[in-house]
C-alpha cells in the first residue's frame, strides 16, 4: 500500500498559514454532517454571527466564501464592479497589484495609486484619483502581507466618500491581529482569509458586504461573470432562519474549523488578542535589534503580525530560510515581488503570537546567522 | 467559554457529502505545513499524479481547484469560453442548467439541448445543435446528481468532434464510482468534487484540461474574468519539478485529505471500486423492490452511486427524511428542481457503498415507512 508521507511538524512563522491551535485541528476531524443538515445550518448561522463580531460589523451579508483569501478578493470585485466602472486601487505591495489585475479582467477602468513597497499609500493621492472621474470603488490593502505595512484608513475612506465611491478593504492579514472595525472605519466591503491571524487552516475567505455594497449588487445591470462567487446567490444559501436556497456544497470540515477558531478568538477577546500581537512584535523587534537586524518598515506603519526584515549584506536569504526549516523546523517567508531576496518576512499570527514562540525563533536565527 | 456544539454522527447516504474513511479524517488533522514548503510541494506533485490515474488521463494540467465542485465547473467554463463563443450544453437535470447559467454570464451564446429529468440526452439532438453553428464547446453532465442518470458519452463526443468543438464533462458524481477514463472517452476537460465517490470532505474540485483545452487557453483573446480560477496561472503554481509561481494559498489540510483519499482509491483499484458500487446498488435495488419502492431511472441508465426513488402516493417525502435523520441518524437527499417533493435521492458513494450500509438503510426505511 502506497501512502503519502506524514507531514513534518514545522513552526509556521511565515506570512501564513499560521500555527493552528489543537482545538481547531480536532474540530477539522469532527464527524462530517451533510451541508444541508439542520445542525450544520445552525453552525452556519453561528459562524455568521461570530464573523460579524470579529469584523466589527452589523452587516447581514457576512460569511465565509468557499475558497482561500484570494477568492474573497475576487468575490468582492466581481460583485461590486461592472464593465466600464472606474475603480481606484492602491498598490503598495503585491496584493494591491493583484486587485488591479482582477479588476481589469472584469472590464473595469482602473486608476492605480502607487506607493513604494514598504511605505503606506498617500490619502491625498487617493483623493485626487478618486475625484478625477466618476468612481465606483476605492480599494486598498489594509495589511500588506508582502511588505508588513499597516495602511492608515481614515483619509482613504473620506476620499472615497467625497467621490461617492464604495470602499473595499483587503483585511486578509489584518483581521484578528490589529483593529479592523468595518462599520466604524466606514468600509463598505472587506474580505479576509482564515490562515492568518484567525489561525485556522487555509480554505475559507471571510467576506462582509455592508448596505451600500448590497445596494450596488442589487442595482447591477447584469449578474457577475462568476456563478460560484455570486453574492446574491450566496446570500440565499447562507440566509438565516428560513429555508436555504441550495447553491454549492459548503466545505463542511473547514467550516467546523473556522467555527472553533472564532470561538477561540472571541473567548480571548479582540482587544486582548490585538495586545498579544503587539507584545509579541515588541519582543521580536528587541531581539532582532540585538542580532543587528533591521526592520524595513517605519515603526508607526509596522504590522505587529508581519515583520519585514532586511537581509544583511553578504547573507544569502534563501540559505538562512532553508537552514531554519531543516535544522530548526521553523518556516519564515522570503520576499515577494520587488522585495525578493532582499527581505525575510516573519509572521507572528494568531496562535503564533506568543513570547515562547518569539524566543524559539530568535534563538534559531542567532544560531543560523552565527555559522 | 462559548463553544460550537460537537456535530452528531450521521450516516451520509444523500447526494454528497459521502462518509469519510477514518484514515482520511486523520489526514485532515495532520500537522499543517506552509503551502510552499518542499514537503507540501512534493505532496502536490503526488496528488497530481494520483488524479491523473483516477481521471484516466495523461494530461499535465490535472489538479484540485481550491473550491468545491461548482468551482471546478466555473474554472472549466471561464477558461474555455470567451464572449460570443457558441456553446452547446445538455440539460437533463439541475447541474446542466447550472452550466447554462454560468456560460451565459461569461457572454457565451448557449444552445440548450434538453432531455426530461430522469432520462439521458439524445446524442442526435446534441449533434444537430453542435452543427447548427460554429461551436466552441459541448458540455454535459456525466452523472446527474439531481436525477441519478448516467449519461452515455460516445455519441456526444463524436458529435462534438465532427463540429470541431471541445468536450467538457461534469464528472462530479461519476469520478471514482463508475468508469470515467477521460482520455479514452475523448473528454477535453472534466471536473469533479471530492465529496462524492472519492469520499473526501467537500472543499476541492479535481480538474483536468487536455491538450486541446490548453491550446484554447493559450489562444484566448483576453485572460478569463476570473483571477482565482485562471488556468494559466494555476498551471504555474502547480507546475512540477521547477520553481512554483505563487498564486493563491492552497487549502493545505484539504489537500492532505485528498491525497489520503486518493491513496485509498488507488489501493483498492478503480475496477474493484466500480464493482463495489455496482454490487451495493444491486443490493439496494433488491431491497427497495421488497419495500414496494420504485426507482425512477431506467435500469440501463442508473447511476449505482445515486438512486432516485419515487415517493409513494400519500407519503410525505420530508417527514420520512426527517425521521431517518432524527431516529436513525441517516441522511438521504430530497428532490431538486422539478423533482422536489417527488423523489428521494439515495447516495451509496465511496466509503458508503458497502453491503452493511445498505442493510442499515433498508432496515431504517422499513421502520419509518411502516409507521
Amino acid at each position: 500500500m502506497s501512502r503519502a508521507p506524514e507531514p513534518s511538524e514545522v513552526l509556521l512563522l511565515g506570512p501564513g498559514p499560521s500555527p493552528v491551535p489543537p482545538e481547531v485541528t480536532r474540530a477539522l476531524a469532527a464527524p462530517l454532517l451533510g451541508h444541508l443538515d439542520p445542525e450544520f445550518i445552525a453552525l452556519m448561522d453561528r459562524v455568521k454571527r461570530q464573523l460579524r463580531d470579529v469584523f466589527g460589523t452589523r452587516a447581514e451579508f457576512t460569511l465565509p466564501i468557499s475558497g482561500t483569501g484570494s477568492a474573497g478578493m475576487e468575490a468582492s470585485l466581481t460583485n461590486l464592479l461592472e464593465p466600464g466602472d472606474r475603480a481606484v486601487i492602491g498598490v503598495h505591495g503585491v496584493f494591491g497589484a493583484r486587485m488591479v489585475d482582477c479588476a481589469r479582467r472584469l472590464g473595469a477602468e482602473v486608476a492605480v495609486v502607487e506607493a513604494p513597497f514598504g511605505e503606506a499609500l498617500d490619502s491625498d493621492a487617493v483623493r485626487r484619483a478618486a475625484l478625477a472621474g466618476p468612481t465606483r470603488l476605492v480599494a486598498f490593502v489594509h495589511a500588506e502581507t508582502s511588505t508588513g505595512v499597516l495602511q492608515p484608513t481614515d483619509g482613504i475612506v473620506a476620499a472615497a466618500r467625497d467621490a461617492g465611491a464604495l470602499v473595499l478593504a483587503d483585511c486578509v492579514t489584518s483581521l484578528g491581529g490589529v483593529p479592523v472595525d468595518v462599520d466604524a472605519a466606514g468600509f463598505d466591503a472587506a474580505f479576509s482569509g482564515t490562515q492568518k491571524c484567525l489561525s485556522v487552516p487555509p480554505g475559507l475567505a471571510p467576506l462582509t458586504f455592508g448596505p451600500r455594497a448590497m445596494e450596488r449588487v442589487a442595482a447591477r445591470r447584469a449578474p457577475p461573470p462568476s456563478w460560484y462567487l455570486d453574492v446574491a446567490m450566496l446570500a440565499g444559501y447562507w440566509r438565516e432562519g428560513v429555508q436555504r436556497a441550495y447553491h454549492h456544497t459548503a466545505p463542511v470540515a473547514m467550516v467546523y474549523a473556522l467555527a472553533r477558531g472564532l470561538d477561540l478568538v472571541l473567548d480571548e477577546g479582540l482587544a486582548a488578542r490585538w495586545e498579544r500581537h503587539r507584545q509579541a512584535a515588541a519582543l521580536l523587534y528587541a531581539g532582532l535589534d540585538e542580532l543587528g537586524l533591521r526592520c524595513v518598515v517605519a515603526p508607526a506603519l509596522r504590522l505587529p503580525q508581519l515583520t519585514t526584515v532586511a537581509v544583511p549584506d553578504g547573507v544569502d536569504a534563501e540559505v538562512v530560510r532553508r537552514r531554519l526549516r531543516d535544522e530548526h523546523r521553523i518556516e519564515i517567508g522570503g520576499g515577494l515581488g520587488a522585495m525578493k531576496g532582499r527581505v525575510w518576512r516573519i509572521g507572528l499570527m494568531g496562535h503564533g503570537a506568543r513570547p515562547d514562540v518569539v524566543r524559539r525563533l530568535l534563538a534559531a536565527l542567532r544560531d543560523v546567522l552565527a555559522a
